[in-house]
């Protein structure tokens, strides 16, 4: 694992982690009155007239913004829009290298949820999606929920929305492997935005046997405690029988464990009261909440967790440059549960023959197989995007295939020439 | 020039001008977990600990927003954000290519003052510069003077302060070639972003003897017509005996006409009228108030156009890319009239021993001249932000030089590499 000295030493080396590079030559007379004064003026002109033409002059077209306020930065709790800002390069950078999405990071001053709404309302003009992160929930779902109803691009939250598709994704070709549907029991242990996100995603994909767990124990109907609007949905959809009771007595008999907790929070003794063959997600980051090899210890069949040292790594760099970049190509207005769910299966495809109980998703490092799960993907939202009636271009998903492929392979030629 | 068809087309093949590059490489496992998590963890929380750290290790160190709400672009007024957004990007790639400055294009979709600065003051934790543009006047003034109060990084009005920067630095060059003080008669045409920054700046500078006019005629204190708090402002400097007339009156005698009005605004007539060697500047987009050649023809002895077609193209792309440059060097927390000044002055020098009346500023197109701008103004920037205070980091004016040169020049290599 990396230590501090070297990720502050590489970090300060570079002075952040992201560029700008020009599509457009200006060296000659020509080039520099066609891409600035005057010749730029009839782009304007063209667009003033007709604004759906944005996408075909401007970087609108490949172009979101990475926004957050700094209020929930990984484990490190609030702490400000400067001090997120190297998560979002970070999280830029992953959009370029996985899905060809430019990506801006704004990490903004200010904690106050209409202002947060304001502000997104107000770059849209210059953007083709927004990617909320790391923003405080369950003020998040309010401001996620608020754009996606003001905004005609999409607005994805990735905390909640990402790590549901990649959830989902792993959760598809697990109960492959054990041979159950959908009628499974699911234990999700932890309620914030990754916990909303699978509960809801989960939902729209039919399963119907869920069961959540915060702090405070199972959530369920009415329940008096540390209780929010969004706990109350999640308690509308989940534990019809109102059981009360802390995790240990919920796992009782399920098949799957899902953790968007904290480090620790499985032991041996919860995935031992399991159903056969348990499936174990164990999702806290950087520490899960069983290791992989505790958990397999402990007898489940099929363990994943946020971590790259093991296998089944559940990593949301699946699904935000992907999704996107499906999203980007068709010019969507907006983003719904069935393309999430699309990504989900797609990510699921991806895997092909390798598929096992220690590759249930594919692997980021694996250089081929990002690239499959990009095509598949962008092709599979894109799609989705068509049919739901999201979608501003119709376009032939074999040709977003090739073109997403295309597009990711340019950039790492780039990348390697300029970084080498 | 440019065609209409060209112009579109050019940007439709690249679907805008700009795209994001990493900085850093992201293949291995240990460079995945050093730029993102769990490494970059380490580096939040050392600027959550420090926030002025935030320049050492991200992006805020080299990148600008270009903010603007495209209530005033070019000669087609209020075109809204999205007709503005290729403007922006012309910008953003000649920041980079002229002083390796990364600009990021926010276009933003509000007409409120009050709204625009709260805008910029959210965003400005992710920057470590503004660059206001195409906002109308003189909203663009309340607001530009708001943020140079309210953040502490520098905020350039290139509409205002980049021309005046250009203006003065082509005058003090035509004033070396006419032998004469600041103690010369100055018509300013024009009283907009541009004319009330040329008057501010050339006061500064020691200039006393200026009149200036607007459509309604020579400006002068309390005037009843066409005023706003601005024109009052230039009233209170320039037009000391509070003459009134027309622009045909204000000429006569003058050393210096500028124009910063609409084509066609002066005459043979005008010129005939001024003192010996005039000295006009034209600067009228695209078109001029007079052509290079009619000027001439009519006497003058030096015509300056922003036009790339004839000699002395006063051209803002000489001052805003290294202006900025030099801030960012000195992490600067403001811009001020030394500042400017100092810019003007670094620019005039760098045209060196080609100076003649046919070249009283450096050729755009001139990649070596550029190069030469680039490293003075930085580094003459730098020296007075030094000097007033405004920088946070004391640098050595030579190595700025060095690394401005270097800076420029490995960018052109990797857009040669791409853009080929």
């Amino acid at each position: 694992m990396v230590d501090l000295e070297t990720a502050l030493a590489e970090h300060k080396k570079r002075k952040g982690k992201y560029e700008i590079l020009s599509k457009a030559p200006l060296t000659s007379r020509d080039e520099l009155s066609t891409f600035y004064t005057p010749g730029v003026a009839y782009v304007s002109e063209a667009i003033a007239k007709d604004v759906s033409k944005v996408y075909d002059y401007t970087t609108k077209s490949n172009t979101i913004a990475i926004v957050s306020n700094g209020t929930r930065v990984l484990g490190l709790g609030s702490i400000g829009p400067e001090a997120a800002l190297p998560v979002m390069e970070g999280k830029a950078i992953l959009f370029k290298k996985f899905g060809g999405v430019d990506a801006i990071p704004l990490c903004i001053k200010t904690k106050d949820e209409s202002e947060i709404i304001k502000f997104v309302n107000e770059i849209a003009p210059s953007f083709g999606g927004i990617n909320i992160e790391d923003i405080e929930s369950p003020q998040s779902f309010r401001i996620v929920d608020a754009l996606s109803k003001s905004l005609d691009i999409p607005v994805l939250h990735d905390d909640q929305q990402g790590t549901a598709v990649v959830v989902l994704a792993a959760l598809f070709n697990a109960l492959k492997l054990v041979g159950r549907t959908k009628n499974v029991k699911i234990v999700v242990n932890g309620a914030g935005s990754a916990g909303v996100g699978i509960v809801r995603l989960l939902t729209h994909a039919g399963f119907r046997n869920i069961y959540v767990v915060d702090s405070t124990g199972l959530i369920y109907k009415n329940r008096k405690e540390n209780m929010n609007e969004f706990k109350e949905e999640i308690a509308g959809v989940t534990n019809g029988e109102r059981k009360s009771g802390s995790l240990y007595d919920a796992v009782s008999g399920a098949d799957v464990l899902v953790g968007v907790s904290v480090k620790g929070a499985f032991t041996k003794e919860m995935i031992a009261r399991m159903a056969e063959k348990p499936i174990v997600f164990a999702l806290a980051n950087p520490f899960p909440e069983i290791s992989y090899e505790e958990g397999k210890a402990a007898g489940a069949y099929i363990v994943a967790t946020g971590s790259s040292t093991a296998p089944n790594q559940v990593n949301n760099v699946l699904a935000f440059p992907t999704l996107m970049r499906g999203l980007l190509d068709v010019r969507a207005k907006g983003l719904n549960y069935e393309i999430l769910e699309s990504a989900g299966h797609a990510i699921a495809k991806s895997v092909g023959k390798e598929l096992s109980s220690e590759k249930i998703v594919p692997d980021p490092l694996d250089a081929k197989a990002m690239i499959k799960v990009a095509s598949n993907v962008s092709a599979a939202v894109a799609i989705s995007a068509m049919k739901t009636g999201m979608a501003r271009l119709e376009k032939n998903p074999k040709e977003i295939k090739k073109q997403t492929a295309d597009l990711v392979k340019r950039y790492w030629k780039i990348e390697k020439k300029i970084l080498k």
